[in-house]
């Protein structure tokens, strides 16, 4: 049992984020997820830090800006310096994109959680596909992740999740933020879940003449997605092209834009989940719901973290009602002391992942 | 975001540990999982705590011995004091029974995790379960768990999960220890887990004239698994009384207990699971194990810490690299940074669980 004082040294140990430019050696996390932030801001007049609220700096003796923050719950979480009532990145951080711009981000570790970190197991690969889209008249991108074994077990045939990112969000969240590539790396690698294609796309599209357009506009993401983005997944990889081998899901607009898609497409999709969003939209009319779900669907997961806004929670946790009260067979998790943030999101992913084309 | 700060305070303020009797305040928890144990022993000439190796303990101004320990893993360890030489448990603690005696125990709390939490969802419940064994001549006992509405949804019928114990351990150590029923209450509530009964019996069977006897007696045991107790808690409980609706696992010595009797019993059981312990026992010949497995079970699983000794983990990894070998399809479940110890188990279990009877 003397193995029980040398584990888990991750959390025990003040650790530059593993967020940081290579090199960078601040912010740094204390063991009681505390942290040390300092700024060389030698003009500046007021500098804080904004992460989960505002920490105003002070100039310490070397003349640099810092200031330890309260406990920060564990994953990622995007901030902001703010200099002189400016919000910038903090040049210290790695870029990522959410809320529509390059924000800078930290990593509080997880005590003896490994699940999305980078672990000694055979890897897949993230795959940068670019496509021609008519209906939009422009070159679109997406992430693909493809297993291990891809480029060497070529008579394999995979099934395809379809995983959407959120509202400010792009293409990048569910790897860079996300860590979805270590998530499934290690849940194929355990037996736990089948290998499997992921297709991040980028969930905006704007069609010349459309009615509407911008992140809002599901009507021309989801022509998008039916009518161009699966037919060239379906070309381009090695892929089982029918519904018992296509799931869809996303996080917050993309679990929304998941319910859409999918409820519109029945004889596409037959695996279905939301993060931190589902329905077709909030306030969505409860007769759209009915036990018809259940033949169609072999899975509806849906998710939140307990520790989201009341208006955040409210719109799954009323979904989950109304699809409990219209006998729709469905799992409802909670990820327990999260936000509206990525710790949910891939746990959600970490649980929704394994039950997936069984 | 302000919630950020608010969240996951549990582990944010020094607490008494959950595992102490009621109203007694020592031993604490600290946020960076430090413990503080105080023990009155005045006329005491030396005190230590034996929890992950000995901490000496010293006199403080009040005339109580004290110490802080270093950083624990999260979850449950047993401890004891060690007085004078001589080991003891610790009147504070509640006591739970490990290594075939009253053991003291403490339970380090996780950040954000609260799969094993006592959480307001409909509870199941805990039945103390006497049956007469002709084989062993005997009153045996067991636990049974049934999950919430068995008492009300009167024509409802349950899978059945037989759950077994280590060694030194008994029938109550998967719910003191284990909290197996909210691990269960929780799964089932969210949709996760299909409603099913759990079986926790006592793994040692001694048959009067059987050619050896205790713990390692694996033969007698089966005999009333198979004979005695499979066939009770048929005719009691509302039960799916075949192979497909019947699945046995156990950690360390019950997981080895599991295969034995499960391999010897293949129209019993369909689902198998062993956590920290699996095989026919350690050093079992490889070629037991083939592709006939992939037909007769529909679920193999099986589980390690990462921080388990050098053997244990090895036999857990060396089994593993046997079915691979075989071509048995299995998962294999790694438990980060703990030990031969009860979150391990309680991760396993919310792991294997959720994969039941589908």
């Amino acid at each position: 049992m003397m193995a029980l004082l040398a584990v888990c040294t991750a959390a025990q140990a003040q650790e530059s984020a593993t967020t940081n430019i290579t090199g960078k050696e601040y912010p740094k996390v204390n063991p009681d997820r505390t942290v040390i932030f300092k700024v060389d801001a030698p003009q500046a007049r007021t500098v804080a830090v904004d992460l989960g609220g505002r920490h105003q700096m002070t100039r310490n003796a070397q003349g640099q800006w810092e200031v330890t923050t309260p406990p920060i719950v564990p994953g990622f979480h995007y901030y902001s310096l703010i200099i002189d009532g400016v919000s910038v990145s903090d040049p210290n951080s790695k870029p990522f994109f959410g809320s529509g711009k390059m924000m800078s981000g930290i990593e509080i570790p997880e005590v003896c959680v490994d699940y999305y970190l980078d672990k000694d197991v055979p890897h897949g690969e993230i795959r940068v596909q670019r496509y021609w889209s008519d209906l939009t008249q422009s070159w679109r991108v997406c992430r693909v992740y493809v297993p291990a074994g891809y480029d060497t077990d070529l008579d394999a045939r995979y099934p395809v999740l379809y995983l959407l990112h959120g509202a400010g969000e792009d293409e990048t969240g569910w790897s860079e933020q996300g860590l979805m590539y270590n998530i499934m790396d290690n849940l194929i690698d355990e037996g736990s879940a089948v290998p499997m294609i992921v297709v991040m796309d980028h969930g905006v599209a704007t069609i010349p003449g459309a009615r509407s357009s911008g992140m809002f506009d599901f009507t021309s993401y989801e022509k998008v997605v039916i009518e161009e983005l699966i037919p060239m997944i379906d070309s381009r990889y090695r892929t089982l092209p029918d519904r018992l081998h296509r799931g869809i899901c996303g996080l917050s607009l993309g679990g929304f834009q998941s319910f859409t898609i999918a409820m519109d497409n029945r004889d596409k999709f037959a695996w279905l989940g939301g993060f931190s969003g589902s329905g077709k939209g909030p306030g969505t009319a409860a007769d759209l719901y009915d036990k018809s779900m259940n033949d169609d669907f072999k899975l509806i997961f849906i998710s939140t973290g307990t520790k989201e806004s009341p208006q955040m929670y409210a719109t799954v946790k009323n979904f989950h009602d109304i699809l409990a009260a219209a006998g729709v067979r469905h799992i409802f998790f909670q990820s327990a002391g999260t936000d509206h943030e990525w710790l949910t999101w891939r746990r959600s992913l970490y649980r929704f992942v394994p039950l997936l084309f069984k």
